[in-house]
Order: structure tokens, then C-alpha cells, then sequence
């Protein structure tokens, strides 16, 4: 593995054509922003390049690949983008692992397995250096891919809201925005937007809080029945991690997600007091320092007994 | 009344001493930002002033006045901030209507009032035309001015999300962030940190919400009874209104806030297909396109009969 700089990273890229770029399982804003915006900016140099990932992408964000001449190739040069480990690859993990020649991300939990690695864990969010990358490559950036790399910002951020926004960020979102990023519609898609099944899972997630350690843990569980019941799904759950963060007093925010097999993962939003990114680390898991996730092989119940054991202990 | 721009109105200040700047009624994170970052600005140049708005300022708010040593004085000039009519100055409008010297505003349904007006219609909040201001004030910035402005941006386009943030807003808030503008802890406040009471008064909001014309509408009230129940107050509804416009089909969300004395008021929230200025015109409120807000001499259910009229009409 060897560290690299934006400039290197662009020059590594320009000489090089028949692109795959990786984007991470249960797929977000970034990752598809950083995806599909370094694929646009890589296919108006006239090389040939494609983003995918494992996991179907929600159609909140068929704006970021629409229009997109996909050209038929063999991949000669894999990058991954926002990819902290590759088993986060999901099921790409078992034909791409150990092959991935550049890894653009900013976790610091990054497990350096690219031959590659540019990373900026001062970063926000991965369209941040993916956005200094197109830039290097002088590519006319246009509002496409200003849309693309303007999603990874907002949505990693929560909306330029998260203490992990920096000047930096702002910049970056003024530039993308005078390169015509439509950040009025991509927020209201976002963040101010509900379909009738999330407001119907999201008012029984709401409902079903219970707290811990006098108020200071809150916990979300979301089960394979309030799925049925508000005819939402998985897909949808991207917001309601950060609901367990928002009452008042409270440090540690989970949220256990029960999956069709019975298995589970929970999702953790903390505070400055916990590092979110050690605590799913003793199950596993990984992420940065206020917000990280780690997986179970058994139920809701027993996950959420041993993380509130850790947590009780982190709080200490 | 003469229309003035930044650089006039800057000089304007710097020949006057004994400033009273006052902020609208029921203030919010923008008028009490430009008025105490004003305020901080001008007595760092030696000058004597004060801000003042008729309503009790929510405790969330207290970092924006906290430490400022303000000096006695006779006001000799009288400068508001954000206050787009002088019927908003609510029980000041008694005392100043008439008199106010100069006005800061970014409100296109202004109505000149004020002896010379500084209006920018296109700024997203009235907070970046008094950052210019202070710029040209040539006053050094500190971090207690970054956090007034800074608190006036996030909140008036609701952590940069709402359409109205252009570049511009962006770029400055890349400023004030620059000059020590606590933004992770100001948007935590502001937007991530839900009281119990709140979080009570929420709950039953969302559970009351009723959606008229296929789905197009959506009403949310607030009774004096579920301020009892929740143990909540009217200070603590600014974050409702924008929940009456997130259910994907909605155009106009209406939250109807019953008062003590059993009369109500109305806050409107749509998308580009209706004006909420004009749709609060017709009840003798004003605002802006997207977000306004009109008052009722009778009780919710009257009030809510005559906006739903109305918003039929403005649907078809």
C-alpha cells in the first residue's frame, strides 16, 4: 500500500483506461456521489469506465446515473470510492477482494488494502477529495457531476449540519453549486422528503424508543414486522439512525435494524463524550468517531443487551 | 424612504452613536443573530448600543447575547433588523412604529418602513447582508460576531436546505466558520437537540397531522392542550412547521397554533407550485414564497376552514 496525494491520484487515473469503480454495500449518498460523479468525470476524458455496487440502489438516486452512456469493456483498473474495508463491498467483497489497484475514501478506520490510497480523514465526506480529484484531471466539470460530488457532501454531512463539516465543505458546496449543482432539489429529495411508508415506519421507530442509563442511551429498533406494517423497507432506514441522537441528554444513539434472516446490525450516532468508531469495533464494525455501525449473527434482543453492557461501560 | 446599499449603510453607522437595534416578535434564529452580532460589531468601534425584540428570547439562543457588557444610553438612532413590517416588532411596534431610522432586511415584501432601507431580496437570510455590513464596517471579526451570523444563516435556511441557499450563503458561511463560528455545536443545538416537552408536543403533532385535497395539504395544529400534555410551549413550535411540508406530494403544509386567548396564527410552508406570501396576503400576513405566516382573530377551527378554502384555489 502506498500513500498518495490528489495530483499523483489524478496522474495515476489519466494513465489509465477501462475503469470499474467500487462503491460500497447498502449504498448512500457518498458513496453513489463519488461513484458515479469520478465515472462521469472519467468518461468525458473519452475512457471507458462504470460505477456498481452490491446492493440495488434506492431510487431517490437515479439522478445521479441517468443519462449515462455506460460503453462495454474489461475491466483493466478497479477503484474503490468511500470503501473503508472491502468486506463492506458486500458481495463484490468475494470477487474484488485483494484487486483494488486506488481507494479514495475518508475513514480514518480505512484498512489500507488498496495498492493505492489517497485519503483524507479531514474530510466530511469522500466528494470532497473525489471533487479535488476531477479537478486535477481538468475535466470540465458539469451539473452532473456537480449534482453527483454536491449529494456526497450533503448527505454525509446531514445537510452541512454535522461538527465534521468544515470551512472546506462550505467552499466545496459553493463551487459545486456556481458549477450548477441543483442543491435546493437534491436537499428537499434528501432530507425534507417522506414517502407515506417511511413517515408510517419513522412515527413506530419514534413510538418504540426506549432509554437507558438515565436518558443517556436511546435506543431504535427497527423489526421485520414494522416493515410489513408501514409497508416500508430497509432502504428507507437511512434517516432514522440520527433520530436516536436527538433528545436532549442523550450520548449514544443505536439503532438495530432486524434483517430478513433474523440477524441484525445496529447503527451508532454518538457525542463528543464516545467515540462511536471504538464501540463498533468491539463487535466488529467501524465508521468514524460520531457515527459507526458493526453487525450481529443473532437476534434484536441479544444485540441490544450486549451493546448497552459496552455502552454503560463506555459512558463510565 | 431611500434605498441604500451596503457600503452607504455602513457609513451611515459609523456617523451615529446610541443605536437601539430592534428584532422582530417572536424572534427567531435570524433576527436575534443580526441583531446581537450588530450590536457586537458597533460596541467594538467604541459606539454605544443595545438589541432588544418584545418577546422572551428562547434560552437556546443565550450564546448569542452572553458576556456582552451593555452600557445605559438614550437611544439617538433606531436600526431594525429582519423585520419586514412594523406590526412584527409585536408590543415594540407601540413605542417605535414610525421612527425606526434604517432597516436591514432580505424580506421581498418589506414595506419600507424605515427611513433608508438596506433590502437584499436574494439573500437567504437577512444575516448575510449585516455580515457585509460588518465587513464594511471594517470591524474585526471575533468569534461571538461568527456565531450571531453564522446562527442567522443555519437557521434561516434551515441548515442549508431549504432552496433559497445560493453560493453565496454557502461562501459565507465558509467565512464566518473561518472566523470562529462554532457550527457543529450551533446546528446540534438548533436542529439536533429535541427537549422532552418537544419531543412530546412532536409526537403528537405527527400523530395529528390531517392531509386534505388528495394528500396535496397537510394540516398540523397546535392546541393550548397539547402544550399542557407535553408540557411544551409556543417558544418551542419554530421546529414544527417544516415537518407540515416533508410528505413527499405534499405542496403546502399549514400548522395552525391555537394562542392563550383561544385565537390563532398560521405558518405556511410549500413548494414551487404556490406562494405562501400570497396565500398569507389574503389573511393579512406576508413572508416569502415558500415560507409564511398569517394571524386569526377566531379559534383554529374557523381559521383552518378559511385556509383550506383558499389553498384549494391556489392548487387548481
Amino acid at each position: 500500500m502506498t500513500k498518495i496525494n490528489v495530483e499523483k491520484c489524478a496522474k495515476i487515473l489519466r494513465d489509465k483506461d477501462n475503469i470499474l469503480i467500487l462503491m460500497h454495500a447498502h449504498p448512500d449518498g457518498d458513496t453513489l456521489g463519488c461513484g458515479f460523479g469520478l465515472c462521469r468525470a472519467l468518461l468525458k476524458m473519452g475512457k471507458k469506465a462504470r460505477a456498481i455496487c452490491a446492493d440495488e440502489i434506492p431510487a431517490k438516486y437515479a439522478y445521479l446515473y441517468e443519462g449515462m452512456d455506460i460503453p462495454e469493456f474489461d475491466e483493466d483498473y478497479i477503484v474503490a470510492v468511500d470503501v473503508a474495508t472491502e468486506n463492506l463491498l458486500g458481495d463484490l467483497a468475494d470477487v474484488y477482494s485483494g484487486k483494488i489497484d486506488l481507494c479514495i475514501d475518508h475513514h480514518p478506520s480505512n484498512s489500507e488494502y488498496a495498492t493505492y490510497l489517497l485519503l483524507n480523514a479531514d474530510a466530511a465526506a469522500a466528494a470532497e477529495t473525489v471533487f479535488k480529484v476531477i479537478k486535477a484531471l481538468r475535466v470540465k466539470i458539469d451539473r452532473h457531476i456537480a449534482d453527483c460530488l454536491y449529494t456526497g457532501l450533503t448527505t454525509d454531512t446531514g445537510c452541512f449540519r454535522y461538527a465534521s463539516t468544515t470551512s472546506n465543505t462550505y467552499r466545496a458546496a459553493a463551487e459545486l453549486i456556481d458549477l450548477g449543482a441543483n442543491n435546493g432539489i437534491i436537499n428537499r429529495v434528501m432530507f425534507e422528503t417522506k414517502t407515506k411508508t417511511y413517515a408510517a415506519l419513522e412515527r413506530m421507530a419514534i413510538e418504540g424508543m426506549e432509554f437507558y442509563s438515565r436518558d443517556r442511551i436511546c435506543v431504535i429498533t427497527i423489526t421485520q414486522d414494522m416493515y410489513r406494517k408501514s409497508g416500508s423497507s430497509e432502504q428507507e432506514t437511512e434517516a432514522i439512525a440520527p433520530l436516536s441522537r436527538q433528545q436532549e441528554g442523550v450520548e449514544i444513539g443505536l439503532t438495530i435494524r432486524e434483517k430478513a434472516d433474523g440477524k441484525c446490525k445496529c447503527s451508532l450516532r454518538t457525542y463528543e463524550s464516545v467515540d462511536a468508531s471504538k464501540l463498533a469495533a468491539l463487535f466488529g464494525g467501524g465508521g468514524h468517531k460520531q457515527a459507526a455501525a458493526c453487525k450481529f449473527d443473532c437476534g434484536v434482543e441479544e444485540a441490544k443487551a450486549m451493546l448497552l453492557e459496552k455502552c454503560e461501560e463506555f459512558l463510565k
